[in-house]
């Protein structure tokens, strides 16, 4: 039982990891723990949309666990385009660390759902990257662009970044986004890169 | 596919609404949408101590949308002691509203989660409340009362509230707090009603 509870302790500290993204009508920026809430329940609802039929707890399960690296990470920008390759390795270093606190059983399988959702094969892993990679979208669009104007994102680099892993996770929320991207672009949300 | 969006977008008020708990280390109180993320992960992780064999991707669902009532009502500290019939008939009207906002099938999906949660009568919602009772428990105990003292919360009073949920849906668990809440007593970390 220790174990559990050393590990949920540790867990507490993804609250403290920052995102560029602000929630809406809040100063504030959002943190990973409330981000992993928020795309779980955009998975959850937009499960009918998905490309291919998907084990919808799964996904779920995968979102919940898929930040719990930035603990030791940080959060970095989808739209950073060096270091990926660190970022990855430190990131699993860091679950490994974190899910060893846990008994084997337990830590095994959100290892297990942890790597599914890093490499990205299976319907239920690019349904979850789909769900993740709208939902700054989502508060963007929603925001007049917030976190685009605030790190210079240009609209050909979030198109670029966020088009090929949406449609392929759910291909109906991208033609929706395609539109409103769009407009976007139209009012200016967008920086210069 | 707005519908969705628009509810989805109505979910962000939860990373507003706050609670009497600070996150460890952190000045801010804990909000509702961070602390929906940590409930799942500890029932997901606690699952093999739950009181009878349960569905654990069906508790989760249901942590993950049990406090969204709370985007129109607010959170209420679990130790008050009035006007809890009130609050619970807001609630529903609260979810009501809020599931109301997406296309049919997910609408009665989620609230007939929410609604398991209320009623508590399946293994898997005892085994949810235990987790959701805890979670703010562990913290206290982690953070010398800070939630205790700061709102006059005596032992007697967690252990009355707390320990029959905690003890029906995951007897472990509530083994492992009366040891641990007895420590706490010691040290005064509670308040004195």
């Amino acid at each position: 039982m220790q174990q559990i509870i050393d590990f949920i302790l540790e867990l507490d500290k993804l609250k403290g990891v920052t995102r560029k993204t602000r929630p809406l009508g809040l100063e504030r920026q959002e943190n990973s723990a409330e981000h992993s809430w928020q795309i779980a329940m955009l998975a959850a609802s937009l499960a009918p949309y998905a490309a291919e039929p998907v084990d919808i707890n799964r996904v779920v399960a995968m979102l919940l666990v898929h930040d719990i690296g930035e603990i030791d990470t940080g959060d970095t920008i989808v739209y950073a385009e060096d270091g990926w390759e660190e970022r990855k390795a430190a990131e699993l270093a860091a679950v490994t660390r974190i899910f060893g606190l846990l008994p084997a059983a337990q830590a095994q399988r959100f290892m297990s759902l942890w790597q599914e959702f890093e490499d990205g094969e299976t319907a239920e892993a690019r349904f979850a990257h789909a769900a993740d990679r709208a939902m700054p979208v989502l508060l963007n669009l929603a925001n007049n662009g917030q976190s685009w104007r605030e790190n210079g994102i240009s609209h050909a680099r979030v198109v670029q970044r966020i088009g090929p892993p949406i449609q392929s996770g759910c291909p109906a929320l991208w033609d929706y986004l395609v539109e409103r991207l769009a407009h976007a672009q139209q009012q200016g949300w967008f920086g210069a890169d």
